[in-house]
């Protein structure tokens, strides 16, 4: 396993991925180096994935968004010739441990989502071309597309064969996205489930599986065909030129990561990290045409990525941080006025982009299983966009006036119209609206302070903190709640952040790192799956696996 | 460990409740009986429980309804001093098997639904008037009640301190419950669940944990005023006589347990038992009175009690049993005959009673961890409420034609109106909305069908079943089926199953058996609760738990 798993890429070093355009379609294709696997133990034999082929489609699908504001559909096909996909690798997952399969599974969700959310937040569809065996991930991935085509040539397969083989769920969404996306009836649904050899063409239509079987013959001109369908439902701009997402500013040292607006400092001995955002430095740009000349080093755009890295990196790198304390400085005016600039501009491809990020970014931390906490001072900036990590926090403290020796003035939060929709959960509400689920007058009342600068006493009132401290009690209340929070047990913290965080509606998202992802945490823990003589430790080897009948 | 858990009791064996009737409210009395523990190794100290208190607890909610419709409230309460209920008892947790855990977290939990199916489907309200300590499943008890009064006495309490004290979940949906029916806001949700000596008074009242906190001088006062409200919303029937649940008929041996219209044969080699289901033997009765008359031996309620017994005790007591087959016998007309005196008589009590309880029997099935197939053949009365058994099945197979050497009719399936909203499954669609989430208009046809007899072909084109097989391929295609499902994992099929069956919409019921559920089992694995050092194993020693800090 490499001392630090980096989630910084570009298509010049990508060894599983191609990416070539022509005019509004672009085609991603997956032609995994069966040698260049992230860790050593396991070869990518059949197109299967470890997290750093992953990584590189999370970096195209991205690129894809700011780079190419030209494409309309992309088309995901395979480089090889008789697979399309083998799906996870199953010796990588039978040697990972516990935590890294599970963050493998969440990051792999999360750029699924990503897709999904290109094509509805982008008009950026992907459509999926089908040759040869589409297995468990492989399958999965077509699932996380508008449109699948499967050839019709006897051998090509969509299948979800994880359970007959390796005794585990299909982990990323596939269970969720059959019944609930593509809508199969639930007893097809576990007849595919349990058929390891899959499906193929007519049956594969009927069950609703794909959208089109085509012969062989027909098959390339239906894929342009179907991508021509797809892009006249595109609002893609056209002639707009895409901006070169550099790479991002970081430097690493043992427990600091230092970004041009992010610095994280690890307290490795409390188990805790704290994330402080900077404000931006100065006003937002003239005109559209002038922050797509900034383009990368934009602020919004610059503070996603490093923020967006920063928790990647600590969910992978540092599973023993239990405590992400957020804090901001800056001027919160400034905050704002970036905000307003988006929400402004909210119509050009590029702020889209950048909003749809933010929301994407602030899942993200929704979905991190670390304990999250907002420690709202003086010279912070806490407004808008950034008012929303507090939302996010599983607690929030506010100091009320100063502590001894600041002068500078108490801290305010500002409220942003972005507060109110441009960055829904999983859930599919605004964080505010899920914070005030039981008191739904509270949102408007919240709402009817856009703009001004709320004390402590004002945040109290409006229910936007969870405590107010003052300069006597501040330090040792915080102090108290980091120290508590680290006693406590890691799993049951985890669990219980994931049924506190999500309250309200259900999505299929919400759906698939609620209940999909516990189930297959379960059964990654349950020896009939990750036992010495269960299905993963077994698989390969000639001898068959042994089960506990148990039903649990 | 008792050789066999039994479901069945009576008021007159209860060890740990009493009932108390004046007028239209009833008090519910918690009072358990520290030896009378349904396992040997602990003691139930401070109104704690385990499974056997949980079964009297079922059993008097099951009573309140159909013995006395006389009763508009349920005053829920404590018989002891000082506590009002310390929740699940911890030695009993700590002592058993996984399997034993999650199944009694089930059932536990399919009881508390229970009481809000009595407000909400039969005007029977709860009102929980808590002097003491409520901790953990105790307070999770009064979540489930419509109102909460708490004594505001500088010592009683809510609490869910599972997770800093056991470090484990509230197992019986209080963490969704707080979210979702209370709208607790999530900051003070995720302070109130790491509080270990739990919250008073106004800040319970703040909190909305409560719905009121009352001085001790005005505590009787109060919850027979708020005793008053509730029967005013309450549209019980008045001067209506209720009906005994007299004793089930059963009879148990080794491998079958025959009930009047239930009988249940286990081939254990083969992991599997066949649940056959006898039609009614004649008309219904040919008036509501005559049915009140009948009572207990009404047919539909009859089979409903059976059904509901057969399938707790192949849950608790036959773990091994990985797959329960369905199949009737009897004459679909007859059946149809009573689903259309049920549902022509919905409006009296009873009958109200009895659609309700088929409603939860049914839960009960779509919950029960083991796979569920429905065979079709002649001979048999898949009609109506029994028909829902078949929809309910993770696959159906029907027989076209006879086989060899039976002279009976082919088999039908027949619709009434009760397989069209009658019995919502959790997630609040019908069973045959869920199966045709992705082509509603499947419904219609399948209405437009309600009371023919639907042969295999016919089934087959509406989508009714599976697959439909004839004699020659019957035998062997059922055959491979049971013997293919016994080879899965048991873990997987439970995961695949709990995702596959509740396509659509989410509700605060699939939420606790989905998410809720899956995150509990998975900690119910983790070593910081469960293993040698961990929190569970740990408690009382004095020794503190030994937690492995990595976050997952």
């Amino acid at each position: 396993m490499p001392a630090r798993i980096d989630f910084q890429t570009e298509p010049a070093r990508y060894r599983h991925w191609k990416l070539a355009f022509a005019g509004d379609v672009a085609e991603l294709i997956m032609d995994v180096d069966e040698n260049a696997g992230l860790f050593e133990g396991y070869q990518l034999k059949l197109n299967s994935y470890d997290l750093g082929v992953d990584i590189e489609l999370a970096d195209a699908v991205q690129r894809l968004r700011f780079e190419h504001p030209e494409v309309k559909v992309v088309v995901l096909r395979s480089g090889k010739d008789r697979v399309f996909c083998a799906g996870a690798n199953i010796r990588m997952l039978a040697g990972s441990s516990h935590t890294h399969k599970v963050n493998f599974c969440k990051f792999t969700n999360e750029t699924r989502n990503g897709m999904e959310d290109a094509s509805q937040g982008s008009g950026q569809k992907y459509l999926c071309a089908i040759r040869g065996t589409a297995a468990g991930g492989g399958y999965e991935l077509a699932l996380a597309t508008d449109h699948i085509l499967l050839a019709d040539d006897g051998s090509s397969t969509v299948a979800l064969p994880e359970l007959p083989l390796l005794a585990v769920l299909p982990g990323t969404g596939g269970l969720t996205r059959v019944t609930d996306k593509r809508k199969v009836r639930r007893d097809f649904a576990d007849a595919f489930c349990t058929t390891e050899e899959g499906v193929r063409g007519a049956r594969a239509v009927k069950w609703r599986l794909v959208d089109q079987a085509v012969s062989n013959s027909k098959f390339e001109q239906a894929v342009a065909d179907a991508a021509r369908k797809l892009a006249a439902k595109s609002d893609r701009p056209s002639g707009a030129k895409g901006i070169a997402l550099t790479p991002i500013e970081r430097r690493i040292k043992a427990d600091v990561i230092a970004y041009s607006s992010v610095k994280v400092e690890i307290e490795r001995d409390a188990r805790r990290a704290t994330i402080t955002i900077l404000g931006p430095s100065g006003p937002p740009p003239s005109s559209v045409e002038a922050m797509a000349e900034e383009g990368a080093a934009f602020w919004p755009l610059r503070l996603a990525r490093e923020l967006d890295d920063a928790i990647l990196h600590l969910r992978l790198n540092e599973p023993e941080i239990g405590v992400l304390i957020f804090k901001t400085q800056g001027e919160p005016t400034r905050v704002l006025a970036f905000d307003q600039f988006l929400d402004a501009n909210k119509g050009h491809w590029l702020a889209r982009e950048i909003l749809h990020f933010w929301k994407r970014t602030l899942k993200r931390v929704d979905m991190t299983s670390r304990s999250l906490v907002a420690l709202i001072e003086p010279g912070s900036c806490f407004a808008g966009t950034l008012a929303e990590l507090a939302f996010a926090c599983d607690r929030s403290f506010m100091l009320i006036g100063g502590l001894p020796g600041d002068n500078r003035p108490p801290a305010a939060l500002v409220l942003s119209a972005l507060n109110f929709g441009a960055y829904p959960m999983g859930n599919d509400l605004s964080r505010l609206a899920t914070r005030f689920l039981g008191e739904p007058a509270s949102v408007d009342r919240a709402k009817a302070d856009i703009g001004k600068a709320l004390a402590a006493e004002d945040c109290e009132s409006l229910g936007l903190v969870t405590a107010t401290l003052d300069r006597i009690d501040w330090a040792d209340e915080v102090r108290i709640f980091l120290e508590e929070r680290s006693s406590f047990s890691a799993d049951g913290l985890t669990g219980m952040e994931a049924n506190l965080r999500f309250a309200g509606p259900e999505t299929m998202e919400t759906k698939i790192f609620g209940r999909l992802t516990a189930w297959q945490n379960w059964i990654f823990q349950r020896p009939n799956a990750a036992g010495a003589e269960g299905a993963l430790k077994r698989y390969g080897t000639g001898v068959k696996a042994n089960f506990n009948p148990e039903r649990v």
